[in-house]
């Protein structure tokens, strides 16, 4: 069990409610060794800050969410997202994290050429891998669940982000798997494995499957052991593919966030104790 | 355009704020030959009343929707579901259709199985292909969006529609297309020249994606022309692999049923020789 939980890592988005001195400390007194954090709330506390907090409080920083949104067709908002992403580096290099996550992106408006946009991500990868390699980052392609096709992520499977990723030598490029968004594809297990025999299994990270979904669909992942994902099989799976690191909660959940962010916290990581374990 | 408007059936939920003599009178009235029906409003009419009202008007039912969750563990449930298939064929039957869709369910509560639940549905259809056939209906699998796959339908994919569909022969059990189930499925244009090559693909239905998703995510699927599917490119696949049959657009859409429903109805057939035509 003690085993167990030194490879769970909380994802700051589960308890955003936390600032990130909050978490660092809930972290510390709970015996919670790594976390994985959001650009957002670092970069409002400050890179280096953030990087001299959580190293202070030896904590290992799992992954930094997110990077990305690389399909805009506009040569110029291309040349934005580019940027965006080698500061995303930057940051995980500064943060001491050798994942930085990718959330592909959407079809651009009025597009409906999910294939071009693919390809585009593709494209991307070839200017924005050997940038990260240099930085001591690899890029974790994430595939997000089907219904985020439109609007957030072209990625939708784990085959379509190896097709992607294998381009590139693992070292620079590989995925996130995520049981929320593959828990329902019976290729998926067969993809894990694809993945680890290269090495491309960059990060781990759960989230249970509940209903209703709310609207807009973003913030309804389920506490772990809430939903429809067994959770054991999957983390067998990537088990099984190699993959020994730590595995992050990462959950997006309106009552979750409503409630005392150190509550939510226990409770997270004694439902991995609960759900992952044995 | 006449021609492609002769292949055009309008699904009944699309506008299911027209009782059935007002669906078949302006069905009549825009020269719009085809129409799908769903079994709560037909048995609310009287299913033979309702046979003789679409015969009556000249209508041909290209399917009736719907069949299916076959999923439970109950031996109880379980008989209740086939029992209510067998009156769903019979149904078919007497409205004069040929093709019966089946939602195939969800997990049953607190189960986390989706192999098993896939594989009860296919002993559920080992009992219910000959009942069909003896009836002249062939049951059409519908993979639905994995975003629907806990709660309403553990067959996502076209590829998973057409392994169970498979064991049976294809005047019993084939599959449903519907672009809004598949669009975001990379591998789909494949598995539909597989369906077409063993004359599987039962019937082939339209409905665009837009975002933001409601919550419960049932009622949101978008008029033809307003979201990222090209139906052009999809129409083009189950063509390319022999389909020639008619093609209905079954939309669930809230601001579509707040609206009057005649008008609705010229407005999908217009955008369907729009979309998919040419």
């Amino acid at each position: 069990m003690t085993d167990l939980l030194s490879r769970f890592s909380i994802n700051q988005m589960t308890v955003k409610q936390l600032s990130l001195p909050e978490l660092t400390a809930a972290c510390a007194e709970s015996g919670i060794r790594n976390v994985g954090l959001w650009r957002e709330p670092v970069q409002s506390y400050g890179v280096e800050a953030a990087a001299k907090l959580v190293r202070d409080a030896g904590l290992t920083v799992t992954t930094l969410c997110r990077g990305g949104f690389l399909t805009a067709i506009d040569p110029g908002e291309r040349a934005r997202a580019l940027e965006d992403n080698r500061r995303a580096v930057d940051e995980a290099a500064t943060l001491g994290t050798d994942t930085l996550v990718l959330v592909s992106g959407g079809l651009p408006a009025g597009s409906r050429d999910l294939r071009g946009a693919r390809e585009r991500i593709a494209d991307a990868l070839a200017e924005l891998g050997p940038y990260a390699e240099e930085h001591g980052v690899r890029l974790a392609i994430e595939p997000l669940h089907p219904m985020y096709a439109s609007d957030r992520c072209v990625v939708s499977t784990l085959a379509q982000a190896l097709d992607i990723a294998e381009h590139f030598p693992a070292r620079q490029v590989g995925v996130t798997v995520d049981t929320y968004h593959i828990w329902w594809d019976d290729t998926a297990p067969a993809q894990i494995a694809r993945a680890g025999a290269d090495g491309r299994i960059h990060t781990f990270q759960l989230a249970d499957w509940t209903t209703p979904l709310p609207e807009g669909v973003l913030n309804g992942r389920g506490q772990i052991g809430d939903g429809a994902v067994d959770m054991r099989e999957w983390k067998g799976y990537v088990e099984a593919a190699g993959y020994t690191g730590p595995i992050e909660v990462e959950l997006f959940n309106d009552a979750l966030w409503a409630r005392d962010g150190r509550e939510v916290l226990a409770e997270t990581a004694a439902r991995f104790v609960e759900h992952a374990g044995g």
